[in-house]
């Protein structure tokens, strides 16, 4: 069998006119009593409350893409969680590729370690990650060609030009960012970026920049992003590359 | 019991001459034969090597810094490791503050999930934190008075300066940050910053900048940071301040 690979998983998907990316930040205190399994531990929970959104979505969307945060803060069961909800996605809906929603970036000896647990313990297909260290930090990543690299460019929170928006010869740094990650960083041709949708009209900057890349745009649903703004801003030349 | 408090922690250490720091990043592969317990598993092995580096430096450190990347690598059995190696050094060394060199950084609803696996699930007295999403993201972890926040200012690995060096308003990106974090980031006193040992003269301007905040100065050791030069550019005005 030929190995997973992110952008064939998804452009697989956009080929079906799929788009939605469903996020799996499985808050435990807020999910429902109904998906409480009785008897069932914290990760036994979790996981039984993402196999419920995964089987009811797994027909709509073109990706699915669970944040670390909310199994971490369970330790090692909600790792455990994590790795469970990923292998049910690849047993149950194996044409949708996974995305670590993970925000690493550390130097390259940790960042070795990152990209085991990603891609080699919980058998993600893509990660976040922050450009902040430089490429040379994030080599480990762009090494494995058949995953996706999806760099953080603009953040979808209120406060997120404060860093973001500063300008560097007058560029904002978030499309310096975006620079980066569409040229020279994408050597192995396995470079996104992401943008919120919070901000349509930096999306479209950077759309201009990326072309045709695969744009990761966290924000619509409980951030209360625009939709139609946001698909005419994200949307490439193809009328496709949003996630 | 009062809380643990970090900056308290950490001075008193400083107040016996204290300033190394270790780090636990105890790459499985590398554990000698020797540390390897007989029938233990990798998470098994990987805190009994911890224990051995533990009992052997206690008496000369001013913190631990295990780094989650390590043990990640690992899934959810690395996670226990983790786990076991904090509360090993708050039994058999409770003076001693851990920094959880984290480098976590995500928008506010996640870095709850993140603030809570370090500080309520873990038990670490601080974390090492990426700026790029502006101080908003980071309400979280600032909020804990008690705990230390430490926020990536310049890094150790070669190629840091590709962002960090970028100039806004003829002042590069790595000094901004100190001066946020040493100004409306500290808000609660719990700030911290860190600066590669690799940079000497990077760390200098930021200690400047910084006053007499305590400084994170990783790459002495294997990463070969001069330990003369970083000791006269990273002291602050009591010939403390370094980590």
């Amino acid at each position: 069998m030929a190995e997973r690979n992110f952008r064939q998983l998804l452009e697989a998907q956009w080929e079906q006119g799929k788009f939605l990316c469903v996020g799996l930040d499985s808050d435990f205190e807020k999910i429902p009593e109904a998906a409480r399994q009785a008897g069932g531990g914290i990760g036994d929970t979790m996981l039984a409350f993402n196999r419920i959104i995964i089987d009811t979505t797994k027909d709509l969307v073109c990706a699915y893409k669970p944040n670390p945060a909310f199994y971490e803060a369970h330790g090692d069961e909600g790792w455990k969680a994590l790795r469970a909800t990923i292998q049910y996605i690849n047993e149950a809906a194996p044409e949708i590729p996974v995305i670590l929603d993970a925000k690493r970036g550390d130097i390259g000896n940790s960042n070795i370690g990152y990209t085991a647990s990603a891609f080699d313990h919980l058998h993600a297909d893509a990660i976040t990650v922050h450009p902040y260290f430089g490429s040379d930090a994030l080599a480990s990543f762009f090494a494995r060609k058949e995953k996706g690299v999806i760099v953080l460019c603009r953040s979808s929170n209120a406060g997120s030009g404060e860093l973001q928006d500063l300008k560097v010869d007058g560029v904002p740094l978030y499309q310096i960012v975006a620079r980066m990650a569409a040229g020279p960083w994408n050597a192995q041709g396995n470079c996104s970026v992401m943008v919120g949708a919070t901000f349509p009209e930096e999306l479209a900057e950077v759309r201009k920049i990326v072309g045709d890349m695969p744009i990761l745009i966290p924000g619509i649903g409980v951030q209360n992003g625009d939709l139609e703004k946001t698909v005419q801003a994200g949307k490439d030349s193809r009328g496709r590359g949003m996630i």
